[in-house]
Parts: C-alpha cells; sequence; structure tokens
C-alpha cells in the first residue's frame, strides 16, 4: 500500500495506514516543488540582515541573541540536543510512524523553508521501517518542541531507534538501511521540532480508534437490545428527523440496519412501555460521539492539513513572518470534549450490563446465571467494569489550561495537547475493555433468551452474536472470569466486529 | 418589536429579543395548523386502547399504571403539582422569557399533540409579561420536568408570577391581565413539562452572551496589544490562511480591521521580535472560543427549533410514539466545552495584564503606576483578576455525567444540563469582570504611553479606549478599585463595547 | 453574653457566638500588654536603618522601595486604598463578625507590631455593631490583602459599613456609634491587610455549620433506617472497636443513643440480612466526616489561634523578621478535604432517598405514596435532590493549587482559600436541602409503616418525627413540592434537630 | 531479616520491609491462638442455624440464597472464581508482597473465623517467594474481592504466579516450593476476598514512598535555595513556634538542620529583602505534605491493624455478625488530600527551577548556563518539568465517589480506594522526576556561583551536592538532556539522597 501525501488531503485513514498497517509514504511532485521553491526563498532571505527567529536568532527567551552564520550547524544540533527532553513511556513504533507522517505532510504546504531533504528523510525513515525513540511526556503541547526533537536526533545519526523489531542506535540502522545521516543547515533544527506533530499523530490514531468504537458501540448496543427483549421505538427514523439532531440520526440509522429482521421487531406483550434510559437513548448517546468526532475531527484535519511552524515562510509574498501558528487550542479542547464524551458512553454500556443482569427486566436469571443463580456468572463484574468506567470519568477532567508560564514567563499559554490525547487514548482502551465486557452480557442474555424458543437475531448483530461466541462460549459455570475479560477486550480491540458487521453493512 | 414564531428559524438573537428586549413573540399561521391537526390525531388515537406514555398511562416509574378517562383532569393537574420540585435561586424575569419562548417554539413543530390554547397560553404570557416564578436547581436535565411545571403551576392559575415588577399570584395576575387560567386535557401536563426547554432556555442566552464575549475579546485584547507596543505579524491574513483553523481566521480579521490605522503597524526598534504568546496567541485563542460556539450553537439551534417531547406525535404518519427525543447529550456536553474554552480566554487575558504590568516588556512604569512606582496602582489586583479565573477554571470541570440510577433505576442517564448551563453563566459573568479590569490595564497602559509622544490607535480601538474614558479616568493615586472594577465590569456587561466599536464595523 | 480574647483559645463555637448569635468581644489583660509590648518594640526598631517589610520599605513587588517617615501616613492609607479590590457578592454580616473577632484574635498574639487602639476597634466595631462591607471574592488566599482592606477603610472612616440595618457611610457610622476614625501609623496598614482572617472566619462558620450537618446526619439516616425497617448489626460497638476507626465508632455510637428502645432492635422476618450499603455504612460514611473535621479543625484552631502577620514582630527577642507565616495550604487543602467527603455524605443520603421509595426493599407504596400509587409523591423529587449531589460533587473539585504566579512573578503560589471555603459553604448548603428531603422520606415511611401496627421509634428519632411533624404533614395527595422542600431545608437550618434532639443526648 | 505480626503494630515501614526488602513474616503466638478460637466458634455456630452471610448464606445480591453443608467446597472454590475479574495491569511483586503481609496482619486480630492454615499460607507464600499474579484494576474499593481472589486462586493451585523470577503456573511453583494448595472449608472463601488489604498494601507503599519524598523535599529544596542565594528567616524557628502550624514547624527543623554552616546565613547585600513565595513557603508547603502523611497515616494504620471482615466474628462474644467493617471512605478520602497537596508540592518545585533559570532574581546566567546563554542549557526543559506538573494536577482530581450502584442496588457507595491510590502512586513517581529536575538545576547553580567565590554549603545540602555530582556532572554544552533527566529520576528513587543525608541526620 502507498499513500501519496501532498500537504492538503491527509485523513485519519491514511494515517492509520501508514502508522499501523505499514503503508509507504510518498512525496507528491507538486509537494517538491514547494519545498524547494520555500528552501530558495530562506536563502534568499539569510542574505538581508532581517533578523528571523530560529533562523538567524535564537529560539525562546534566547530570541534576542543572533546566530552568525558558522554558528548555524552549531546553533541546530545543539537545538536538537537541548530540546530532547521527553520522559518515559515511549511512543510505540505506530505512533512514530503517525507523527512522521503528520509532520511530513504538514511539511509539504512549502511554509517551513526545511532543507528539502530533510523532508524526504521522513519518508525514506517510513519507509525503510527506521523509528526514532520518541518518549512520549514532556511537551506542554504549544509545540512538541521536546519530543520531536528525538526525531531531529536520529535524523542526525544520534540516539536510538527501533529497525526490524530490534532498539539499536540510529548510526547504525543507518548504516543498514543504506542512508547517511543528514546535515542540518539554516532553521532545520527548529523546522523539525517546532510543530504540534507529535500531538497530532497521536490524536489522529486515537480518533481512528474512537470511530470505530462509535460503529462498535452501534452493534454491541444493539445486540444488549435484543438480549434486554428492549423497545425500538426510539429508533424510529422519523421522529428522529423530527428531531433534526444529525448524530442521533446516523447512529440510529445504523443500528436499525443491523437489527434488520430482529425478533424485537415483533410485538410482545411482555415488553414494557420504555426501557432503561440506557437502552432508550443508546443511540443518541452514541450520536453525541458521532457529533463530537466531527467536531475533533474538523479540528484535526485542520491540523494535519496545514502549517504550525514558526516562523511561516510564504513562498509567494516572499515573507517570512513570525506567526503563532503552533497555536492549537482548538484541536486541544475538542479532544478534551471527546473524553467526556466518551464517559457518556462508558456509562451508558455499564447501565446497559446492570439491567441485563436484573431479572426484573429481562425475565431472565439473576446475573444471567445459567442455572437460575446457582453460580454467580455475571454478579461481581459489575465491580470490573464500573470500576473502569470510574477511571474513564477520571481522564475526562479537563487538563489543557493548567500549565505555568516560562521561559521568561513568555510563554505564558499552553495545551496540554499530548497529555489530552495520552489520557484519552487511555480512557479509549478502558472502554475497549467495557464493549468486551457488554457483549459477553448481551450473548449471554441471547442465548439464554433463546433456550425456550425461537428468536431471530438481527441481520446484523446476529453475525455479531456468532463471532463473538466462536471466542467465548456461554458462561455455564463460575470460571475465572480475568482470562474471558482479556479474550473479549481483545475481541473488540481485533476489530472483527468492524469487520465482520459494520464492514458488511456500510 | 415583534418575533413571528414557526418552530423551525429560532434564533439566539431572537430569544435575546423576547427575553431581553422584550420583544412579542407571534405564532406563524402554519404552525398554528400544525397544532390543531397534531391535537386532533390525539384524540383520534385516544379513541383506541393503544397504551400511551403520559397519555393514558402513567410517566416514570408509574408508567405500567392506567389513567382512566374521568381521571384527567385530575391526573395532568397532579402530575404538574408533584413535578414542581425546583429549589433556588430563582430564574431571572428574562431567563424565563426565554424558556417560554423557547418552549413555544418547540411546541410548533407540532409533535406534541398539546391543547393549541396552551401554546398560545405561553405566546399570552410573554406579550402581557405575564412571568412563572421558576426556581432554577432540581432538573438533571432528562427533561426539565421539574421546573418546566412552575409554568404549568402558573398557567392553571396558582403558584406566584412577576408581572409588572410585582410578584403577585399566578391567580391575580390572571385578573389583571384578563385572562383565564388553563383548563388540563390529556397530554397537557406532560406537554407542559417534558422538554428540555428550561435548560435551553437559558443556555440561548448564554451563549448570545458568550458570542458578545467573543467580540468584546477581539476589541480588549487588540487595545492591549497597542498598550503593550505589540507585533501584529501573528495576525498576518496569509499565514493564517495557510494555517486553516477558521476561528483564527475569523477573530484575527476582526482584530486587524480594529487595529487598522494603529501606530503599531509602524516599525519601532524598540519592539521585541516575539510577544508574550498571551498576546501573540489572543486571536488564536479567542478563536478556539468561535470554533466551540460554531459546534455548541449549532446543537442549540436543533434545540430549539425541533421537539424534545415524549410521546411524539407524527401528525402525517398518524402515529404517537415512545421516543427519547428529550436525550440532550450533544447540547450538554457542547457546553461542557465552552466553559472549558473559556477557562484558556480567561487565562490569557490575566497574563496580558501581569505582562502590561511589567517594565521589562512594556517601558512602561511598573504596575502601570503613572508616578512611576510611588503609587501600588495595578499591583495587588493581579489577586483579583487570578481568582476570578479560578473560579472560571472550577466551573470548567465538567458535570454532566454525575448523575445516579433514578425511578426505579430506569432513568439511568442524564446530562445535568441545567447545572451545564448554569456554571458557564457563572464563568461568563467572571469573564465580563475580567475583561473589564483589562479594560482597566489596556487603557492606562495606553495613556502612560502616549504620554512623550504622538500614538495613533486602531480605527477600532480608538473608539473604545475614548469610551471607558467616559467611565473610568487615568488612574492617578491610589484610591480604592473595587468601585472602578464595578465600573469596568458594568461598561463591559451593558455592551458599550459591541455598539460603538463592533456594530460600526461589522 | 461576652466572649474574652487571648489569642489562643479562640474556637469555632466562640466565633459562632460572637458573629451568629452576636456575643460581645472583649480582649484579655494579657493579651493588651502583649499589643503594647509588641509596639514599643516596633519603635524601637524604627530608629534603626534595618529595611523591614511594609514597615520602611513597600510592599509586593515594591519590596525594594523605602518609606521615609514623612510618607507613613500616606503610604498606609494608599496601601489600603490600593488593597481594597473585592469583588461582589458581599459578606454577610455574621461573616464580616467572624472575620473581624478572628483577626482580632490572631492580632493579640502580639506578633504584629500594630497599634494598640486599632486592635482594640476590632473589638468596638463588634460590639457596636459596625460591620464593613467586604466583597468576598478577589483574593488568592496567600493573605487575604485584597479583602481584608475593606476593613481598613471603614477603620479610616471610608467605604460603607452595615449598621443597625441599614448601609451607611463608615464615616456617619462612626458619628452614629461615638467613635473616631483611626489613624494610621507604621506598619497599620500592612497589619490590618496581612493575614488570612477573611478565609479563617469564613471557614470558621462553615466548619461551625459542618460540624452541625455531621449531628444532623446521625439523626436523620437513624430515622431513614427505622423508615426501612432496616439491621442494627453495623452500629454493633465490639465489631466497630476491632474495626478501631475513631470517626465510625463515634457516629455509631450517636446513632445507637437515638435508636434506643427502637423497634428495629426488635427480630423481624421480613428484614433481609443486609441493607443497601448507603444504610449499612451511614455510620461509617458520617464517621469520615468526623474523622474530617477532627483534621481541619486542628488546622483551623492552629490558624485563628497563632499569627500570620508577615513581618512577624518577636517581642522577647526583640526582633522583626521576614516570614511566610500567611502560608496556610495545610488549611486550604483540609477544607478541600471536606468538600469531597461531603460529597460521599451526599450520596449516601440520596440513595437512602432512593431506597426508601422502592417497595422491594421497605414493602411499603412505591415512592412512599399514600394511596399506594395513585398520587405521583416521591418520585420526581429524585431529580432534585440528585442534582443538588451533583452540584456538590462539583464543588467537590480541588481548586486551590490553581494560581498563576503574580507581582513580578515573586508570588508563585497560592492556596485561593477563600474559594475553597466558599464553595464548601455552597455545599454545605445544598447538604441542607439533602438532609430536609431525606426527613421528608423518612418521616413518611415511617408513618406509612405505623398505619397497620404498632411501631416504637428510638428515643431521639421519635422527637425528630415528631418535631418535624410539626412544620410538615403526611404527604397526602400531590401538591406543589417546592414549598415542603424549602420548609424541610428551614426546619434543618434552623436547628431544631439539634437543639431538641441532639442537646438532649450529649 | 523477619518481621513478627501481631494483628496490631504493623507499619508502613514493616510492610516495606517485606514487600520492598524482602524481610520474612512471621506469626505471633498470641495471633495463632486468636485464629484457632475463632475458628473454633465459626464450626459451632455453623451448627446453629442462624444465616450467616457468605458462610451458610451467599454473597452479595444472593445474600439470600442457603449454602447447603456438602455445598461448602464447591461454593467457596466458585466464590474465589467468580470473583478473580482483575484487569491489566498486573500489580508488581513489592506490592503483592505488601497486600499478602496487610491482608495476613489484618486476619491476625481473629475477626475473620478464617481456617488457620489459610492464614499461614499467606506467611509461607511470602517466605517462600511465591507471588500470585494479580492484575490491579477492577475493584471499586468496597472491599478488594475481584481483586483479592487471585491469592486464592493461587493458594487452591491454580492461576499463575511469579516465583524466582518466573511465571509459572501456581500448581507447579507449589511442587517446587514443597506445598499443597489449600483445601477451602466454610466461609474461607469470602475470607481471602473480603477485605480492602489489596488498597491498603499499595496505600502503604504509597505512603512510605510518600514520606521519603517529603524528606527528600526539604534536602532538595534547601540546595535550591543555596542555588539561589535566598533568605533563611522564613525557617525562623521563633516565628514558625509563633505559627504553631505542625507540618510546617517540621519541616523547617529539618531544613535548618540540612542547611547548618551554610553561606546563605552569612549577610549579603545582593540578597534581596524577601524570595520568591516558592522558597519563602518551601518548609511551609512540605509541612502541609507532612500534615496531610500524618492524617492519612492514622487512617492506614487503623485500616491494615484492624478488621475489614464482614461478617465480624467477634469470639469472646461469642458472636458472628453482619457488619460494615470493610467501609473505608476515611482511608480512601485521606488518599485524595495526599494527591491535592503533592500537587502543591510539585507546583512549588517547578517554580523554583523557573527562578534558578532567571539572571535577575539569581546574578546567574539565563536558564544556568555555563557559558553565559549561548547554549539553551535548562531552558526548554521548563516545558517538561511542568508537564509532568500538570499529570500531578490531573491526578490530584477526586475519584472516590464516582461510583454507581450494583448488584441490584444494594451496594449503592463505594470509595474506588485502588484507583485513589494508583493514581497517587502515579503521581509520586511523576514526583520523582520533577525532583530530580530540581536537583539537576540546584546543583548547576550552586556550581556556577561557586565560581568566582569560596562558598560553603549547609551540612546536609554539601552532601547532597557531592552525591549527585556522582552520577551527573555541570552541564558544560547542549547535549540530549532525556537520559540526564531519567539519571537524575534513579537517583532520587534510589534513596542516596535520603541514605547519606536524612538518615545522617536523623
Amino acid at each position: 500500500m502507498e499513500i501519496i501525501l501532498t500537504g492538503n488531503d491527509l485523513t485519519v485513514e491514511k494515517v492509520w495506514a501508514i502508522a499501523v498497517e505499514g503503508a509507504r509514504a510518498e512525496i507528491s511532485r507538486e509537494a517538491e516543488a514547494k519545498l524547494e521553491a520555500a528552501r530558495t526563498l530562506v536563502y534568499d532571505l539569510a542574505r538581508d540582515e532581517t533578523p528571523v527567529y530560529g533562523f538567524n536568532r535564537g529560539v525562546g527567551w534566547n530570541k534576542d541573541r543572533k546566530i552568525e552564520a558558522d554558528q548555524i550547524d552549531d546553533f541546530n544540533r545543539k537545538l536538537i540536543y537541548s530540546h530532547s527532553l521527553g520522559i518515559a513511556p515511549e511512543a510505540s513504533e505506530a505512533e512514530v510512524r503517525a507523527v512522521m507522517a503528520v509532520r511530513l505532510n504538514c511539511l509539504l504546504q512549502g511554509n517551513t523553508g526545511i532543507q528539502p531533504a530533510i523532508a524526504r528523510r521522513y519518508a525514506e525513515f517510513l519507509n525503510a521501517g527506521i523509528h526514532p525513540v520518541i518518549p512520549e511526556r514532556g511537551s506542554v503541547g504549544e509545540a512538541d518542541i521536546t519530543l520531536l526533537s528525538h526525531i531531529g536526533l536520529a535524523m542526525i545519526g544520534e540516539g536510538d531507534v527501533n529497525y526490524k523489531e530490534r532498539r539499536i542506535s540510529s548510526a547504525e540502522a543507518h548504516k543498514l538501511a543504506g542512508l547517511e545521516p543528514v546535515k542540518l543547515g539554516p532553521k532545520d533544527g527548529l523546522a523539525i521540532v517546532c510543530s504540534n506533530s507529535f500531538s497530532a499523530g497521536q490524536a489522529a490514531l486515537a480518533l481512528k480508534e474512537l470511530k470505530d468504537l462509535a460503529d462498535t458501540g452501534e452493534i454491541v448496543s444493539a445486540l444488549a437490545l435484543e438480549g434486554l427483549n428492549g423497545n425500538t421505538s426510539p429508533l424510529d427514523p422519523s421522529a428522529l428527523a423530527a428531531r433534526k439532531y444529525r448524530g442521533q440520526q446516523y447512529s440510529a440509522e445504523r443500528i436499525r440496519k443491523y437489527l434488520e429482521g430482529s425478533y424485537i421487531y415483533q410485538p410482545d406483550p411482555r415488553r414494557p412501555l420504555q426501557d432503561p434510559l440506557c437502552y432508550r437513548g443508546a443511540a443518541h448517546i452514541n450520536g453525541t460521539l458521532r457529533d463530537a468526532v466531527r467536531y475533533a475531527e474538523e479540528a484535526l484535519l485542520t491540523q494535519i492539513n496545514s502549517t504550525d511552524d514558526n516562523p511561516c515562510v510564504l513562498t509567494d509574498e516572499r515573507r517570512m513572518i513570525s506567526v503563532s501558528n503552533f497555536e492549537v487550542t482548538s484541536l486541544s479542547t475538542a479532544f478534551e470534549l471527546l473524553a467526556i464524551v466518551l464517559s457518556h458512553v462508558s456509562r451508558a454500556s455499564c447501565y446497559r450490563m446492570i439491567k441485563l443482569a436484573n431479572p426484573e427486566l429481562t425475565g431472565l436469571p439473576r446475573f444471567l446465571s445459567h442455572d437460575g443463580g446457582a453460580s454467580h456468572c455475571f454478579g461481581t463484574i459489575q465491580k470490573t467494569f464500573t470500576m473502569m468506567d470510574t477511571e474513564i470519568r477520571l481522564l475526562s477532567n479537563p487538563c489543557s489550561v493548567d500549565y505555568m508560564a516560562l521561559a521568561g514567563a513568555i510563554e505564558d499559554h499552553a495545551n496540554n495537547t499530548p497529555l489530552v490525547v495520552q489520557k484519552l487514548r487511555k480512557a479509549i482502551d478502558n472502554m475497549k475493555y467495557i464493549y468486551g465486557m457488554e457483549m459477553m452480557h448481551a450473548c449471554q442474555a441471547v442465548e439464554l433468551r433463546k433456550r425456550g424458543q425461537e428468536l431471530e437475531l438481527g441481520r446484523g448483530t446476529k453475525i455479531a452474536f456468532s463471532e463473538f461466541r466462536k471466542e467465548l462460549k456461554l458462561y455455564e459455570s463460575d470460571r475465572p472470569l480475568s482470562p474471558d475479560i482479556r479474550k473479549a477486550y481483545e475481541f473488540i480491540d481485533g476489530g472483527v466486529l468492524l469487520k465482520e458487521v459494520r464492514d458488511k453493512f456500510l
């Protein structure tokens, strides 16, 4: 697989392809031309004596110090050194790939003035599988300069990289891959570090996972509704059209597709008039996730298809100016929103499970015990999933605004975008566990319900049920549940539902 | 002024006009027809024995109890009684008007089946100035049934209302206004209470104020930039076009308009290469507010121009079904986002003030003391505005997901939308104080800077300066600052800046 | 009533007596002597040229500026002016009295060097009923200089005061009370403002109320247990002695006293083996409040019986040194803890009510409806009390650490103690509403339970029941509940339970 | 090393010795006797037909189901199975040891009625080095039944354990260690799982680390004060005695010891009158940590030296009763407090570093650059440590109250104690990084300051400086800082400061 990067049309799906699925990255011809033009301009301007931040002047509080021509190499190398400030844990190789893909695409806008060979090096690293080691903590998100520097280190042949499943020195990896380390020219140090691509790369993966979770939630909650023998009237398209919320309509439409042909569309006198809100509102709450994802994706696509460099090179206008294009509060706060919304999604899933364990609502045995209650079955597991939900709630607290004024108090705003994204990723991981457990509940309920009767599931949920049953059978006697929970998590994480259900109904 | 409500095109500005500026509300002819058609359908259906929530069946946990025909009046009256559960403080009269306008507009969709005379009564109350007393706490936002019931109380001639600046009994107000209390028919009780219009009404006013604050922030920060003698390069339209964020471009464009002709566009060797981020990023951070407002407004306009009733009457399809249209998680979480973003806006304003007090950055006296430091001037005030910011930070913590499962654990999701909106309104009020204090700083800085030199302000900021100086003069000797802070707050709250500056540059 | 202040033995109860019950405040003879000695020392030292903060040097960022002898009066007056920076709302008169009592007591340590006449003036204001108007927002708690200055204003005859239920100018109040405004000498300005007494005064009242709430909670939950027909075994003294937690043992002991003689000590086959945790753990959770109150009270008593002035006058050692005695992080964080604990207390109360509405657990009608469900009774009220709980949860978020570096970045730590205390006070007020509603539930349950049978209540709970029934009768038919909720709140707030039940069992 | 457990006198230091330093655990003779007596009573009671929770009745929602004699083995085994519900990550081996030591000690109270052989098995596991694998997530802290069950699994020879640095099956480990798996009798399953020992074990380690951090903070901040050339007057014992806060006095005393003989006690005209609050208040803020640790330690010592079992066996009284002794809200909230306080400690450390980078305050080169600013030195690192602080701030948000009602809504209170402790442990780990970075700053500042002059450090800080310099030299030219930060972290984590400095001054 190959993705051609143009600077303008990167999507989270393309980032995922490069990062996770190992697609190659190529630079479009037009983008190459922009890189060259911008670099030429930088040299033209360098002949003048206009002070330019990070070019012939220092950075941060040192912005008033002049950089002489013979100091350029040393200045840039030391800039990389002094900005290599990350703290463990390390970003995964997939994350590093995402970061490099995003950084490269942003460079292709041609507003950086970076040496074109260095821009190409991102593609070469990606395609050769050279993945710089990047610790993931240490950036306040006002450009991730402390983390992206670790890519710079690797590019000049220092520090460590992961290469073909081994951790080796960057120097050795270069040899093995037949590459020469790059030589840093004017502005190259700053061009490498001054970007939010670290957060944006992690954010792209997070958003891809969250979109998948939104799909997953529709399938899982549909199956749970069948487990409950619940009502479909809240999914009514006319009523939702009268309501007009976009996300709600979208989620409900998907759920209706998965439920087509299900027994729950048949009248049943035992079915109560209204179900608990966690069922009645499942599509609506998932719809809120759709709405929030749409908002965050707009911000993220803007981010990964534009320039966040400072200074900004404007080739056509033959100018290079000091800007605040690294300011990503819109991105950061959109991701804060996602965590809050996820907390609603998570809580609704937990309540659906709690309700499935309640005989009064289901007509099934307490705790879905196959033997009518002699075994504990899904009693104590309520502690497990609600604890995971509580952690999501904790991670939904905002942190973007909790910064201090730095660098002589000049850097007095920040977004903490990396932390915002990282806490969301943790929440997403918890959510996969929770949906795994909801699958355990929904399948158990459906199977117990099927015992004495014919029961047709929906066209989509039928597949979901049978795929899950390949991994985990009916819980027929008390056994340690930890391994089952792990398997259910892997079932969700592995994407079977999406491949076997969602993708067939798109 | 008169606003014609159609059910489809209500805006926050129209809500403001009705609520704050006393505009009359009229119902469009098409909407009247929809009301009638829906009511007719309800009666048609009532002849059948289909169980309908709140119509011929109870509500909440009592949803399985049948309501006989001869109990209808009693049932509806008691429904209103038993849902009148609000706790102090009371919503302001403007808020009550906003709530009634929103509720009426939603009814006009024709999905409620309410008695048309009752729908019209909202307009009659608005136009007669009868404002039911509504305590504002007590709803978890899964429809504001505990609060909207207080309107119902007033409509049946019970409880208290505010009428022509007096608090009197509803019965008396009816007499004075020449109205008869309404008689509740089937479904009318539920139609009155089952809606999120209380939150939505308050939310509409909050959003209007926040949009105004976004405008205010652009003016104030522009003037502060002149106080600092700061750089305009981060406002460069080409660089922002390359960045692509919508909100940033919009805010920067507005700021550039206000600054047209300003001395800060002239070169000045004393001006440093880069200003503190609170200045450099002022347009960008305000741009995030623009982005978030856009998101929240989309949700709110959906909310106030659609039906949130349950059950939902679908006249064309001759159906009435149980739905979850009262589920407003998208609205609630959008307003959670606004508070988080406001926290960034607030902090940036505070840092701008702190920087204006710093001689090293301004070349002006410490704390902007007119006498060079003998007086304290704006030293200790830093505690005041940062404390107000800390309260905003506190109010930016999410609360929408902190609910319990109620009503036999059936109501196991909630949004706490009223509390979400109310905490935002408090934050907005704090922000007005903060901008008031930023005006004090910016004007003081500009005036001190003008002492030894000609200094042309921008076309818009010039007006801002002179309007503010009509209220508060140069701080020339230590005097108690509390009254000044109050005046500056009232200057912002009173809308002079918006009228004299924004509106002239639109 | 008269309280003699010594500087060493002030309690929250004494503060309450002065603040709320109008007790007079007198200064002990020993304390007077200390004041004089310290003042004498200050004058002795003033003859030297040692630089002393706020004495012959400026304050804050101006701490390097010298104050000449002839500037002393002007300096102190302007210090008061420039620190008068509070923002609405105003502290209540009771709060202002608490603040003045605390400030006075701290001064009596003799570490301030204040003019003794000014110290006495606090007592004179208290005893004459002159209450300076103090806006309550604007302090970050690193000494409440921006708020206490408003007392200084009043003392020099400026600003407004509340006097005999009227708001008048300080000058007029002085005349009416036959007092002369004070003349500020060296260090007097700083001595008036540099203290945490504003927070400490509010904190003392909050703590008194919280201790009362702890008492209230024991009575209310005991009565609710009777409403439930619950188990007393978790209150077993031997089992709690084996558990060893101090607070748990204390609360359980109190509850056992109130329940002495109750029918719930009789065996009853219908009583389940174990009750919901909100009942089983009621004493334990309230015990945590006891533990936390003990911790916070230790900090607060330290605070109000010691000096927080800077500089600190050490009379015996004939020294005056610069200190950080205004640093009250221990106090502030102890009050953060209280809000978190209150959130547990609140939630437990809410769940107790929810359980009382559940026939399966109580054997009583659903929602405690007297007519077995025809009326709604306590169905929808669950939204009201859980919303109040959600607000407490919001207020339990910490804010003490959310500050910025001020005054040339020199003031780079703060505690936000006033805001911490104010949010706790709001939470306490909400809790009174919640306990009011729990009384409504508990009494309704007890009364319904009594219908068909003899039912002896406990010695204490019996009184609680009958006192409450003087205010609110059995809820026999649906009527608007807002007024009832208000009455129940006032019942709790008014202290009847404490007077009629607690005090008789101490 | 050997620790004799009595049930009554376990300390966090003893837990640490067993958990981290590998001390053996022995059971005192008196405790053995108590175990036997309680077990005898249990059998006596079993002959009666009194229903006892978890003994002859089920647990949780199944508490009304009778357990027949011939089901006991199966019931207990399945109880262990069905409660094995933990989710990754796994607790460390040290944590597992701490948990087992705490659980054993609580059992020794003799209130459990556990089979004595099983109690002894905890000691046997500890002494043989058999460490059951326990995933650390999944408990809401209302007894850690979902996690402690994993110990039960290992005891009956199932699941995995860590043994001599290998992960093997429990069955194999038993063989290798020459042990037979235990046989579960009545109540044994519940006795194993129904306890808060998982949280308490982790909490004990956390508290030990936090006490060490309090010691560390005193040393590091003392050295930083020397780096600043700051004032010692806020440490004055007389002034602090007048202030009376216990923690402040304690911390200041320690700091004074470390600083004895330091040059900063000599007068220096360049030293300003007052330092930034982060220096002035260092002892005070650390003192708050001392205060909070004292509070939390009281709760924790109560917890680990008492019984939290339900039901509770009262041997002397020959009773076994249902209790709520698993209710640990006091413990949980005390640990919430610790995280909030740590956030203050962290922020103060960050500001001290920021100040050391500021030439105006230090008279040293900007960013402590050895070459006066040509190198970046400690400029960008400010982003790194403030980001770590922001994460601490995030972790300081409370989570104990965020639970749902479980198990038929009967379990309607929880404390989330494990999550509370785990987030504190993460915050503690971050704090070690921050103190590592403060050591880098303080040593750099001291060394630069020493360049042109004799400079005697304090008796303790002198050692701190030289020990740190064994690990990290003066930062003389820009090099990647990530490895240095890691080394500095390891220096703090490794305990050198405590061994070489603290322990010599105790």
